[in-house]
């Protein structure tokens, strides 16, 4: 059955898409640790990020880079901070997350985003 | 002055490094958050990991993958995950850790590591 992540891909659930190619989704987190909180995923389903293919890491860390600037200039946080583990969904993902202090930064503060702001920053992260 | 890294790479002060080319060096940090926790810095010290200059930051990120790769057969690790925040200290640098279950891979967990410790993962990962 098709990961999470490909069926949010695919559109067969919903989602908040902030960027897409041939290769890479970058989309909401539902569950933030922080208001802006991204992931960005390969659309192949490779379980393990370090086992994603050179050249589509290459890829997919350029899009990562790119997306935390835009981030940043559109959110307006002093960095974006970067975790990636992988227990949880057997498809790599990058979790991306804009900080202003270390506490901005903390998994424990993982709570359920309201439509009106998930709508929110998709359309600031989408201009 | 220079950053604490720079220091570390320059041999001003101890450190128990497991790779280096002319762009990146990896080390292992002293207070880890499980045993094998592993930072890779660039050798130009800038700030933000995503200011990092194109061309060097691809560099960077092959080696964090084959790092991670050497890490997960050396140390016998179901995956390697990684955080990036930089908050402490103003060289980017990326966080790896060995980790079998979630639990390994949470920050409350740093402790600081004997010498016996470190230089048995330094042993396993220069080789």
């Amino acid at each position: 059955m098709a990961s999470i992540f490909t069926q949010i891909i695919n559109e067969e659930i919903p989602g908040y898409k902030i960027y897409e190619d041939d290769y890479v989704c970058a989309f909401l987190d539902i569950n933030p640790i922080k208001k802006g909180h991204v992931l960005v995923v390969p659309k192949v389903e490779v379980d393990q990020f370090f086992d994603i293919e050179e050249k589509m890491f290459d890829h997919m860390m350029h899009r990562v880079r790119y997306i935390a600037q835009v981030m940043r200039a559109q959110l307006k946080c002093e960095r974006v901070c970067v975790f990636i583990e992988g227990f949880g969904i057997p498809h790599a993902h990058v979790h991306l997350v804009p900080a202003n202090t270390p506490g901005d930064f903390d998994k424990s503060n993982v709570y359920k985003a309201s439509t009106e702001e998930l709508e929110e920053v998709q359309r600031l992260l989408q201009s």
